[in-house]
């Protein structure tokens, strides 16, 4: 069994490897050869008034890739200032995120890690697949929205898929903005530059990625052009209109349904994955599009959307093994004995 | 974080902590400061024509014992003979079930171990805390159905709950049910001794323990008599007059549905917490009686059953709470470093 790091993530997992496990995993679960678990999360007061507890859980099995995943998350959530932020309180300062991945043929632990950088390269890496089935295909100019953590993500993950021929970036903070178009310049080599507003950004772009935190929207209707492409992480970014006036919108993930439950007592923020007057359950979703059974893009005029929620275990299953694969080859990880984790009796 | 094994939780963890850790918990429950997450099955088909890979997920959070809990199970069934036998693939033979404890209050991990032990104390205790609100309060004789892995919990739970005359135990194979008695008495001190038939065990029972693997009905109809508490882990076990005809039956718990997430293909077996005529979703629950609002037993003349049914994420957090607290106190356990399981990177 194989205890895993993010540094280990960083150093081995590259996002030609997570497009291409992700985009193997969606096929797989369009057959039925994959299928997601029941995601579930629970909230409950802490000794914080302005903090809840939520215990969150996902879980997958791919049979062509032979494993199980199990997703959670141990986080200490504050609310204040209308945002959902995570605290650090493990010792160290330290959030608490893991993937355990199981062997479907022996049922065995196969390796536990971190989910940090999983969690941000499944996401971009299916952004960006989002991108390839939905965007045209002379797409050459990229927006970001967003200079953070998952924005660095897309930047990487747009980059990997298509030659590009620049990508404009939009973040509030100028300083920060700056200092992430250089650093992505130099990680993607693809030219990135800081835009002087979201508006700029956008303006004549082929692919408008927004991958930020926000709890207001960050991309207008009225900046959605004919042939442009719209990809979103949380609901909020996008004005309603914008999936309204969409000639195509997709889905990630119709098959998995959200379940909260909750103590008493608890203020729980509004559903971020929610754009009010759009039913995700009837869209079609990326599982479909990737295995042929829904339509992509039809024509260069269309105005196309990929809603990229909600997360799925699929994707860790996925990118996970691929990580786990790619860490047994180099040696990399420390090895415990499986037998910690399993056990002679009949559970 | 520690490592704690099932050797760690025999020695440590008595039926008593069991039974008093699950009490407070239902009423905890019941003041709804604690919760169950959504429990969810994943069923893929496996290279074994004859088994199934199914990965489980449970959790839940207990805010008084400040616990949040996952508890999986990562296993390769056979369905051969039309009963459904776990396969122990992983290396040296081994099972996979695993039981993740995490601070309500911080976040991070407190303890991994495997489920096996603790699986067995909660099943027992819970049907033991069953008994104290449905049985006689002058119930002596107990009759327990079954002489293996669970029927030991029985035994032991309920030896712990009462001061008792006799346990009859009931068991098809008889040089399997004698040493079962024989090593069960040793280990309570109470007379525990064979019956040579179901009825034989069960006549004048003030206390019967239905605790097998069967799919098939092991208490009858005609054997419920007036008085008796009736005890049922599987919904075949009981002929399904039993609950009709019962004065008062009792679940285990209404709050938790299970939800099963099925690739093309497999064979899954009938839910074998069915029992045909019975609605569980309206029925009196156990943490509904802990907390006194619904009744218990009314007279000593009624016919009661408790059907302990689901499992619930709750049991492990309880029952793990208990460990991990113990096996800190005893210095047991392999600790390992937390920055392994945790992150500096917003997951």
């Amino acid at each position: 069994m194989l205890i895993l790091s993010n540094d280990d993530a960083e150093q081995l997992l590259t996002m030609p490897d997570c497009i291409a496990a992700l985009e193997e995993a969606y096929r797989e679960q369009a057959s039925e050869q994959a299928v997601n678990a029941q995601r579930s999360d629970v909230v409950t007061s802490t000794q914080r008034p302005d903090a809840v507890y939520s215990l969150k859980l996902m879980g997958a099995v791919i049979r062509g890739l032979g494993v199980g995943v199990v997703r959670l998350n141990s986080d200490i959530i504050s609310f204040a200032n209308k945002r959902q932020v995570k605290i650090p309180l493990a010792p160290g300062n330290r959030y608490t995120g893991l993937v355990l991945l199981f062997s479907v043929d022996t049922g065995e632990p196969l390796a536990i890690f971190p989910d940090g950088v999983v969690q941000r390269m499944r996401v971009g890496a299916t952004s960006a697949l989002g991108a390839k089935y939905l965007a045209r295909g002379d797409a050459r100019t990229v927006a970001v929205i967003g200079a953070g953590w998952q924005a660095g993500g897309h930047v990487m993950a747009i980059a990997a898929l298509r030659e590009l021929e620049e990508i404009r970036c939009y973040s509030p903070t100028r300083e920060k903005l700056e200092s992430f178009c250089s650093g992505m310049s130099r990680h993607t080599g693809v030219k990135v530059r800081p835009a002087a507003s979201a508006e700029e950004a956008v303006r004549g772009a082929d692919i408008v990625l927004c991958a930020t935190n926000a709890s207001q929207h960050v991309f207008l209707e009225r900046w959605f052009a004919p042939g442009m492409h719209v990809c979103t992480i949380r609901g909020p970014e996008l004005e309603p209109a914008v999936v309204k006036q969409a000639d195509l919108v997709v889905v990630h993930d119709r098959s998995v349904h959200e379940s909260a439950h909750v103590t008493r007592g608890v203020t729980v923020p509004a559903n971020r994955h929610a754009i009010p007057g759009f039913d995700m359950s009837v869209a079609p979703s990326l599982p479909e599009l990737v295995a042929g059974t829904s339509p992509g893009r039809a024509s260069a005029h269309q105005k196309t959307c990929f809603v990229n929620l909600p997360g799925t275990g699929l994707q860790f299953a996925a990118v996970g093994a691929a990580f786990y694969r790619k860490a047994r080859a180099a040696g990399l990880g420390r090895e415990l004995p499986t037998e910690w984790f399993t056990e002679d009796v009949v559970p």
